[in-house]
């Protein structure tokens, strides 16, 4: 998006944090927040009140390697920009970074005007999740402990695939979240499996059009029970439909959930689906769906 | 190794850990180090003074995922041992780990009786690191960066690999040491190759009887220097051969250097290996033979 004189109006930011230090994406007086952190970096290249817009709003100790979020320039700040010594936002990257410090625990890949139509929160079609598991066989490794949990037991994963791939679908996953007033819980699971990587970590991919509060962990925390022989696949289904959340299912630790991934339609088809995102969460939810952890 | 009532005198412990929170392997008054830090856990244990010997003693900030050490134990911590509820060696792994707590920057994967002849130091016969180097078109990973050293250019991975094969062999290394008062450093490079790994990390593998002060360091800073355009490949081979240190060779941060693994002989050759080191080291080079950072 440009303003008449050609400079971007939007800009569209990638980003990669470890969740470890951070309590949560959103902006909160007083705590060292993701959004808080990276707000006061951009007033400090760019001035003014700059206030992000984010695809996956993360809980505390939930990370990303592919988060999502985007930014209007006032005039002032295009300007300001314009007048820069490089005022390509492509440049914003790295002199955010210089701003963030060495070896930071939150990056800027990229930078960038953003297209027409784009926004972070309500053009993205799905979200992308992993969940990293040590259990008994896999060894305890303290150079990946910030971001993987670890389970006393044996984990048959290859049950824990399938009750995982039984869950998928378009379901009301209200057993899976936690409430929020007015909020729907209905959602498409688009891909939920497991594997044991190279590591012999127990690794989970979940993707949905969207997730309510929480239920990456619950899901994740479900599998478990069945990969400890706890639960069935099965019971795992039949939670679902009661649609009433149960203490079998156990909402597993941030440290182990990571934001990978956030899918966005081609560039022409961006203002559309927009426009149908937030007609239809605006009618059932409000500020709360994109919620990812 | 076994006391004549049968129980072991001394046990093999098997470690990893994250070097960032650590003033290096060596016990130091009032600092926090590994040896102290599992000294300390092992006398809440056993009673007594404890006292390690390690097969690498790491610099600090190291790390290591395969480090090995080896205990002696005294006729009461036996008794102790022997008393306990859980008496087996094999046992004090977890309680070891339970008392250093939970998600800990330092974990034993194992413990057992030694076999006979075993020592940690002596008796290894080659140590392995990797070192792990985030350049421009790796991009930077949050999430890896307490293990990873970020450099500002492009590396040409093929050059580096050339350079570092070219290195192997039986030599004197002074060249890539920081010398020690009657320490040798001739030394046998085994193994030494870069690759870039699937997360566009690169990455070294180096392997060598043993190690002289900084020689990983030294060694992989020699080939950024040619992955950077700054070096040829036999420029390291004519910097080796003058035996002179020189600051075209930079001594890169201990932050992306790991001690993998140690290779010991199979159980019968052990005393035979560990007097030929032991005889070998006090003829040339005191304490500090067997640093590996």
């Amino acid at each position: 998006m440009n303003d008449p004189d050609g400079e971007p109006t939007r800009l569209r930011l990638d980003l990669a944090y470890d969740g470890g230090g951070f309590r949560g994406w959103a902006r909160q007086p007083g705590l060292r927040t993701v959004q808080g952190t990276l707000e006061a970096a951009l007033a400090r290249l760019l001035g003014g009140d700059p206030r992000l817009v984010v695809a996956g709003r993360t809980d505390a100790g939930v990370h990303a390697t592919g988060q999502v979020a985007h930014l209007d320039l006032t005039g002032v700040q295009r300007a300001r920009l314009a007048r820069s010594r490089t005022p390509d936002p492509i440049a914003l990257a790295p002199r955010l970074n210089g701003v963030l410090g060495q070896y930071p625990d939150l990056a800027v890949h990229r930078v960038a005007g953003a297209p027409d139509g784009f926004d972070a929160r309500f053009s993205a079609v799905w979200r992308r999740y992993e969940y990293r598991i040590a259990d008994r066989t896999t060894g305890y490794d303290p150079l990946s402990r910030g971001r993987t949990t670890s389970v006393a037991a044996v984990l048959d994963v290859e049950a824990m695939d399938a009750a995982a791939r039984g869950l998928r679908g378009l379901f009301d996953f209200a057993a899976y979240c936690k409430p929020r007033e007015g909020a729907t819980t209905i959602r498409t699971l688009l891909e939920f499996d497991w594997h044991r990587d190279a590591d012999g970590v127990v690794v989970a991919n979940v993707k949905a059009d969207a997730f309510c509060h929480s239920m990456v962990r619950a899901l994740v925390g479900g599998c478990v029970a069945v990969g400890d022989g706890k639960l069935d696949p099965a019971d795992l289904i039949d939670i679902r439909d009661a649609r009433v959340r149960t203490n079998e299912v156990k909402v597993l630790a941030a440290r182990g959930l990571t934001l990978t991934e956030v899918g966005y339609p081609a560039d022409e088809l961006l203002g559309v689906r927009a426009e149908q995102t937030r007609a239809r969460r605006q009618a059932d939810d409000g500020e709360f769906r994109g919620r990812g952890a």
